[in-house]
């Protein structure tokens, strides 16, 4: 048994979690089921407007996806989250936006269907911050693949059940979780079914 | 000469200008030397909370760059730029962030190098707006390829002098343009020097 499990907690389904992580303490994200997707975000505890950065980690490293050993960088350019370990097939998201009350409209989806953009703003909330935008997320476990014609090809998680990735802080920091609400696509796997995921502070 | 000539009017190298482009009308953005990157932000004029969104339109037309007939949507996932024609080779970016303060200094340029950023937020301040992040731009005639192992391939323009792309609003908006002031990298040409640009709003 992996020696964080006395520490794990609980994201329901279609959920989030705002979750303070001090400057080199590891955050475990654990993929319960093998087929969830969290979007990630992390955020300077002493000034929230600085934010980790897709963009800016896609410049940094001159990489689409950050792997074991790549620092997620901010707004300003700063090391927030280092990848130490990763036991699934690495393969994550940087390129897609949180889904949103506006993408399930397209969907066709009644109004009311949760997102994770309305996760990250709640999640925050519940600790007194507040953000202005919706940051672009970190999709951990995401299947996005860019293909030859430079087209976004969206497939289930290739994780399996337990599967886990440990992210480093690298300054004091409030990391946001959200067990993605997608139930139309198969992003979150063949069975379109949302799962609880679990989460340890080490 | 194109039907435009008459209209174009210039923004000087390394700077910026917001530019409101009414419902209907177009933006016809003209790399005057060929070799200069701009960088690209639009914002609703009702609403400068919600803005052109790369992870949007990323999402929206499954593919990494739009091309002439797409439409690039807001935060609120809202058509506000459709590309309507591109003289140019068609190769843009979205991966990539802003250039900004923070970039010059790990390139070791001396304080006060100016930045895409910088020209964002004072374009904006020039006509009384603001925006409290920085989004995404869209990076025109920007030379960003995804490679075979997922990293991120920079090189320098593939237009030619005169070049343009022509973007239709969707929605009331100011668009702002930044002329890159990047002087050390090759994505401004081989010849790492910033140039002047053009636009006609028609």
């Amino acid at each position: 048994m992996a020696a964080f499990a006395g520490d794990l907690k609980t994201i329901p389904a279609r959920f989030g979690a705002a979750i303070p992580v001090d400057k080199g303490r590891e955050l475990v994200v654990v993929n319960t089921h093998g087929t969830q997707v969290m979007d990630c975000w992390a955020f300077s505890r002493a000034d929230v407007s600085e934010f980790m950065s897709m963009e800016h980690t896609r410049s940094k490293l001159s990489k689409v996806v950050p792997a074991v050993g790549d620092a997620l960088v901010t707004t300003r350019r700063r090391p927030i989250l280092t990848v130490t370990e990763d036991t699934s097939p690495g393969v994550h998201d940087t390129l897609l936006c949180a889904c949103s009350p506006e993408i399930y409209e397209e969907h066709g989806c009644a109004p009311g269907h949760r997102s994770c953009e309305q996760n990250l703003h709640e999640a925050l909330a519940e600790i007194g911050l507040s953000c202005p935008c919706t940051p672009p997320p970190f999709n951990l476990f995401m299947n996005v693949a860019v293909g030859p014609a430079n087209e976004v090809v969206r497939d289930a998680p290739k994780s399996k059940p337990g599967d886990y990735i440990r992210l480093r802080a690298e300054m004091d920091a409030v990391v946001v979780l959200s067990a993605c609400p997608q139930d139309v696509t198969v992003i979150n796997g063949p069975g379109r079914t949302p799962r609880e995921v679990q989460y340890a502070v080490v």
